[in-house]
């Protein structure tokens, strides 16, 4: 017997399905489109544009010239550098550390060093944010871990060509650097959810952008939203055959346990960003020879769909794709930052141009009321 | 003509009136009450209870007996230490920067340091953030300012004092430590208000709490939000008089100018906290001999209730009272940080054993749907 998709509860808790605010960004779930940034498709702009040309898309509201990207690109090629102070910070932080509370502190102590002062400002704090994530991860990284300083001015074209070379050491690939773009743009923005509500509710209150930002990477850091490709990952790689995933698999849904990559909160039959990194995974697969994650990968997906009608999310393909790539899993979520915050940032604008501070009311469920008690009367 | 208390819109934009969960830590703007921390009127626990006891209240969910007491404050006191790497931290941190930018960097980076590995960590996670965060502001401000690197593991028996202390070298007068306690109580704990709500939307993707804490400290720093009480004082200090205030403020309200330290989300007629502090307030303008801040103060709470009808909130008499102290203005907001970190953190707690992620939905206003354009031929 065939049984039916998950039904979505879009009321009640979460605030699934309540409306909370405007946005001219993105849809998402829309009948027929799937996902679209500011009108365009993702399909389309995943296959066609480059990762910097959609960040222009959602930051400035039109896909930029020839002459206004390629000025966009310089300026942030210009801006990879880290102040000593934020290198020292970035010492103190042992190994052992999770990286997004790295990048979390490496925002948050950007702020401090680089004081977004009023809102005129913004758009310098963007880029320059954008420009500069990847060498916060990749400083941390190779220093705490291979105990080397690296250069983080790199002449690399693009920010993921930019971040495979500082972490390997070495130019990447046509190809990785061609699927690090198409990553960035399926991650690059994704309407209201969790952590891009958090940077709004903080931008409410008219706080400064590094503020908004900090409190996003830190809620995407949770395995429910950002953490799902990297648990995905630790999930897959223990498995050495498809047989063997499938009973796994069997196994965890009979305990009821959460499968990491699949399932969403808005999205009722497929996510549409999927597919597409499926795509990249097995073209890499074939490249690196590998006859066990990618088939491992195919059969918890042929299995979720058969028992449970619950689909891979943006996050289960991109753990083979970035798996195959040389990529430590420890950084996964982290990419999703480089990639996210330009949506954060989108957001944080919008909420800026007509903000009302975000305030919503509670359910009381506790005692009415109580009478004081000395101290000496307790117990 | 009498003016009617402005008309509070709970409905629409910033999520005015929705509820958005559960909880049972406080009422705000029941009827009658006012507010309640776990059904204990504000006004009874401000006047009977120490804060450390209402934080005790609010984490476990009743009064504590003497014995809780007791330990519970004498592992607070153990727990004032900072790690070397957070010093370093704090010792990058210039003195132009924000202190809420420290209080933040300071809370992500103790993530790093002293990661909560799983929820069963979290009560020492929170005892931990309550004893070390007036360390860490104090050990950044007198480093910065004053070239001092202080002692934080002090004897005092309170918080409150403790943060006094080490600010000022001094033991706090009785006085002093009594305001401080009181203070602390009023600003511990507000129901969902805008850095609660970051943090149960950070906390709902299961994320660790210094995140979940860490971006409410982001949305705190906002001047509609925490900021109010430093911009009140910003204002009320350059008015000589009374009469200088009332003209000021008229010119203003005229200017449709928000007058920071006024007004509420939620609140219709007054703000329960406000009595309370103005009372503390204005025993330490006689205490101080002070004949031109106080009575300001009430100059401008009198004509922005005869204009506007609106009144002063918790921030507005803390700006004197934090004052007549001898508290630099740039750390009023850190003292509410030291506060309100009882109450994020229960929220967290009460998120944690109930949790759905908090993904709302968005209201879109772009365009349906737009093709692409090759980038020779745009412009
Ligand atoms: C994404 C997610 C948080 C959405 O949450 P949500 O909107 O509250 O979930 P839904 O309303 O769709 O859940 C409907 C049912 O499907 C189940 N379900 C959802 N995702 C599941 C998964 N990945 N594995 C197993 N069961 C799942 C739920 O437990 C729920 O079952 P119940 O009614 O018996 O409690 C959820 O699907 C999930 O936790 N997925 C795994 C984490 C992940 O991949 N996150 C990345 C998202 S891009
Ligand atoms: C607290 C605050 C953010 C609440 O926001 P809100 O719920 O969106 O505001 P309201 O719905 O009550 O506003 C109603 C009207 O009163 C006006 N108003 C509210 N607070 C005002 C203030 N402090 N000064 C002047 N006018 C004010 C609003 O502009 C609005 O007028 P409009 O209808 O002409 O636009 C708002 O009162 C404010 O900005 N206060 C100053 C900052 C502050 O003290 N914050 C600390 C809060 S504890």
């Amino acid at each position: 017997m065939e049984k039916k998709p998950v039904e979505k509860a879009l009321t009640g808790a979460g605030l699934r399905g309540q409306v909370a605010g405007e946005t001219a960004l993105c849809t998402v779930g829309k009948s027929g489109s799937g996902l679209t940034y500011r009108g365009y498709d993702i399909s389309e702009l995943a296959e066609k544009a480059a990762f910097e040309e959609v960040s222009w898309l959602l930051q400035y509201g039109s896909l930029p010239t020839a002459k206004q990207l390629a000025e966009y690109n310089a300026r942030l090629k210009s801006m990879r550098g880290l102040p000593q102070a934020l290198k020292t910070v970035l010492q103190q932080i042992p190994a052992s550390a999770h990286p997004m509370d790295v990048m979390r502190t490496g925002c948050s102590m950007l702020g401090n060093l680089e004081q977004e002062a009023d809102f005129s400002q913004q758009d310098h704090a963007i880029e320059r944010m954008l420009a500069v994530f990847p060498s916060i991860i990749c400083y941390w990284y190779r220093f705490s871990h291979d105990g080397v300083e690296i250069e983080t001015e790199t002449d690399d074209e693009t920010i993921g060509g930019h971040f495979l070379h500082m972490l390997t050491g070495e130019q990447p690939s046509e190809l990785h650097a061609q699927v690090m773009s198409a990553s960035l743009i399926l991650y690059a923005e994704h309407e209201f959810n969790a952590s891009t509500f958090t940077a709004r509710v903080s931008a409410s209150t008219l706080t400064d952008i590094h503020s908004a930002v900090t409190g996003a990477i830190g809620t995407l850091r949770g395995p429910l939203h950002g953490g799902a490709n990297e648990a995905a990952m630790e999930m897959i790689e223990q498995w050495s055959s498809p047989d063997e995933a499938e009973r796994e698999i069997m196994g965890r849904l009979q305990r009821k346990d959460k499968i990491m990559g699949f399932g969403h909160a808005i999205y009722r039959t497929n996510d549409p960003r999927s597919a597409i990194i499926q795509q990249w995974s097995k073209l890499l697969a074939e490249q690196v020879g590998d006859t066990t994650l990618f088939p491992v990968s195919e059969r918890v997906d042929q299995v979720m769909w058969r028992e449970k009608k619950l689909f891979p999310n943006a996050d289960f393909y991109h753990a083979s794709a970035y798996h195959f790539m040389g990529i430590p899993t420890k950084l996964f979520t982290p990419i999703f930052v480089m990639s996210r915050v330009t949506g954060w940032t989108a957001h944080i604008k919008e909420q800026r141009a007509n903000n009302r501070i975000i305030r919503p009311s509670a359910e009381y469920t506790g005692p009415d009321s109580a009478d004081w008690i000395a101290i000496e009367d307790r117990g």
